[in-house]
């Protein structure tokens, strides 16, 4: 059997049935070559079947031992791993501190959206999602790896992570939902069976994505459920946390986003995050990015396991242009996962326009922090991309690829806010975008105008240095060549807002 | 004579002309009724005549004793105050802590606007300001006392606060007027000789506001200058201010702004600050409002001798939405009195759209504090309304005549920040203008959604209380009544930017 360098290797045993063997049975394989031995647990996929699921992190040939507690003897056997295909260019790992890059060193730039179910719809909508997903104008989706239970997104899913029956969903409506938030009364439950069913979604989804060359960044825990999934005992939490590690950790592509508005948790204290986090951490051998997602107020993103910021805005009015702070507090990546959605809901984190949502982009990835999308415009149909996936309606999305292309264009992988000179008084204040590496410094400005709308820009590094100079219109993502300048210079721009003016250095013959 | 309560009186007499009569002679003027006696400064006003000029606060008979250290007896003399009429309500003081009145309690809601050098301009452009003005958009102007030099803004003015020659301004461009400022060289001023021609323009003209109803919002120091006025020793500075003292308070619509950007008159500390402060005041019998505006970082607004918070916005994004946490940290009225203008400079405080300057308009005003308008359009003829007034050509400055009869509308004079209820979950954050006088509680509510546009909003008071509703569009300047409700019900939106909603109580009959 061939697999591919961080490829997924799964091997499936049958096994006993008897008793319950998601509690009774366990499944263990290592697997060894030349440069690594891994221990991983692997789970039970129903119908009498156990499975192991590895990631060779290197080439070449691995052999391996999977020990289940309900055999008498173990099974061994060799595979080989061979190079990597198409765009499998590894798990994302941090990178220079502030920035991500796939384990092969290739930059990824995260422009990610949110579609909190979208794998529990119908085959058609799911079809749907990833024809969208296919514009190559996002590189990470973000979603619930549990059900979820809010306003517009009252149905039951198809399907339940548990083995027994939910509450009455007919009872629910827009004026009462709220009511039945983070309780479990009604529903009933057996929190030791899983249904291997509603899992094998997920695997099939997350495979699809990493086909696509999308990052999943899985949801563990939220608060938005009405099945009790969210008031479960730290012991029932611990299961289903060694369940999904051992079901998706061998997906390069995945994220472990550990709660979505953790503080809505109530009953869960920091220390209990704490040690949800290094549960979890602990049964992930390949060491995903993860993070954990705030409502009103940012988690301790200090905290060592955690590998980036994963922010939602906390003033309803400066979001993204605190990027910069973000990163000297907290001195890791930081990735606006929700800053506001573009779409026509009452919330007010969901009717903002096209134009507010790409602003508040570039302000992000100016800064050297990345942005999330997501829509939410109501629909006859009840499907929402914020939720459900399917299509896409709005003006943003496309303009994330446009924001990609551009940083892709930038030297050395990613910006940062730097500071050119303050001798131009009052053009503007005197910060500008420049190469995150200083081995680029001084090969590279951009300018961003945001609401603001100056007629030019006089720009003035030094004497000598040439530069070809762009104007930028990051909301009609055009970009003019204006001309090859040195010195002082005044850049015309056309009054509008969202402009940016980027230089870049003429190299030397 | 006759003379209005809160209008001028003024007294002339012929005196010596030997010497310096700025320095070597003084005259004081001792005014009293039967509810006041009042000790004033006069000033010398050039060709031998020496005024006293006097703002009598009640209506009746006053005698008065003038004093002239150039003459060897007194003056002596009676007027009668009379009744005001027009719009002569006194002048403008703090009431209900955070809002202003007129002395005769007629509430003054502030919607200034600033053309820092208007009344230096020739007759012909200082009529079209006040064509400008008649339209009603602003009752406060704020200009300066003292020549302003700064971009777009270079030519000497057509006289010159003190007697001397100023530099050659022929030398200066938009490239090289920064190194001038503050500074004094290539000038040639005696600091001991005032040119009454020069204050006498304000004389006209503050009382040309005056009789309009226009607050003038008198800016005493400021740093951009070529003439070396801002670089004057405290002695000139102290002398620079009594005579203003003497020559403007008895205008009942002068406020003091002791400075503009304060901070960038570097060589003056904060005691220094406070000193010219008590300086003013202790010559201002009347006393008027006095606040300073800062640049970069607030004033201490919590010094006594302040009266309200004349502020610019710190923060580049974030401006006055922070206006309820102005009013709980300085505990006084929030005055924006520069946020950003509408227009086309290159610089970051003057190209702002006007749909941003409205919005940061009414950000300020549903929070209890005011804005402040002024426009930077360039021109072919160098006329400026932001410096030199004559012809609006924006879009915002009608619209602060729409502020001002929104909050006329609003019952016991001005609003605050208020919470509505928290069980109508996620229409939106909780907050809601309400009136600020208490005796109003429940009266009135006004629901501003600024960038965002939500289709509806949810409106729950109680169960029983009826309310007529209003949907403003604050931008187009339109207030469309959608009918009488009460309880739990949905106020439908168009889905834009900008919109409100209001609720008046349905008075009992």
């Amino acid at each position: 059997m061939k697999v591919e360098r961080w490829g997924v290797f799964e091997i499936a045993l049958q096994g006993k049935t008897d008793g319950n063997p998601f509690m009774d049975y366990e499944i263990r394989g290592t697997f060894s070559n030349e440069n690594e031995k891994v221990t991983v647990d692997g789970f039970y996929d129903g119908q009498g079947v156990y499975k192991v699921r590895f990631m060779p992190s290197f080439e070449g040939e691995y052999s391996y031992v999977i020990d289940g507690s309900f055999a008498d003897e173990t099974t061994e056997g060799q595979f080989t791993a061979s190079a990597p295909t198409g765009n499998n260019h590894g798990p994302v790992r941090v990178a220079h501190k502030y920035h991500l890059a796939y384990e092969d060193g290739t930059p990824h730039y995260s422009f990610g959206t949110t579609c909190y179910l979208f794998d529990l719809m119908d085959k058609e909508i799911i079809d749907q999602t990833f024809e969208e997903l296919q514009k190559g104008y996002f590189n990470k989706m973000r979603f619930c790896i549990l059900p979820k239970h809010y306003d517009y997104c009252l149905n039951d899913p198809p399907l339940f992570p548990y083995e027994g029956t939910p509450m009455d969903a007919s009872v629910l409506t827009r004026e009462n939902f709220y009511k039945y938030v983070g309780k479990a009364e009604g529903n009933d439950w057996d929190l030791t069976r899983f249904n291997p069913d509603y899992f094998r979604r997920h695997d099939e989804n997350v495979k699809r994505l990493m086909d696509l060359g999308i990052e999943a960044d899985m949801i563990v825990f939220h608060a938005y459920d009405r099945w009790g999934f969210s008031q479960m005992t730290m012991e029932e939490n611990v299961r289903y946390l060694r369940y999904i590690a051992a079901r998706y950790s061998a997906f390069r592509n995945v994220w472990w986003a550990l709660a979505n508005e953790y503080e809505l948790m109530g009953h869960l204290a920091e220390s209990d995050w704490e040690f949800l986090a290094q549960e979890l951490t602990a049964h992930d051998p390949y060491h995903h990015l993860i993070s954990i997602h705030n409502c009103e107020s940012f988690y301790d993103y200090t905290k060592p396991w955690i590998t980036h910021c994963s922010c939602q805005r906390c003033d309803h009015y400066k979001t993204t242009e605190d990027t910069e702070e973000m990163r000297v507090r907290y001195g890791k990546p930081v990735i606006w996962d929700e800053y506001g959605y573009e779409g026509d809901f009452p919330h007010c984190w969901g009717n903002f326009t096209p134009e507010e949502i790409v602003r508040r982009g570039w302000e992000a990835l100016l800064r050297g922090g990345y942005p999330g999308h997501s829509e939410t415009f109501r629909s006859e149909d009840d499907v929402i991309w914020w939720c459900h996936g399917g299509k896409l309606k709005g003006e943003s999305a496309k303009r994330f690829k446009f924001m990609r292309e551009f940083l892709e264009d930038v030297p050395g992988g990613g910006l940062k806010y730097g500071h050119l000179r303050d001798d131009l008084h009052f053009q503007w204040d005197d910060k500008v975008a420049v190469p995150e590496d200083p081995a680029y410094e001084g090969d590279y400005y951009f300018f961003y105008f945001s609401i603001w709308r100056p007629p030019f820009r006089q720009v003035w590094v030094d004497d000598e240095t040439e530069f070809d100079v762009d104007v930028i219109d990051t909301y009609e993502m055009t970009v003019t060549p204006v001309g090859r300048f040195k010195g002082r210079f005044d850049v015309p721009l056309p009054g509008k807002q969202y402009m940016g003016i980027r230089l870049k250095r003429v190299k030397d013959k």
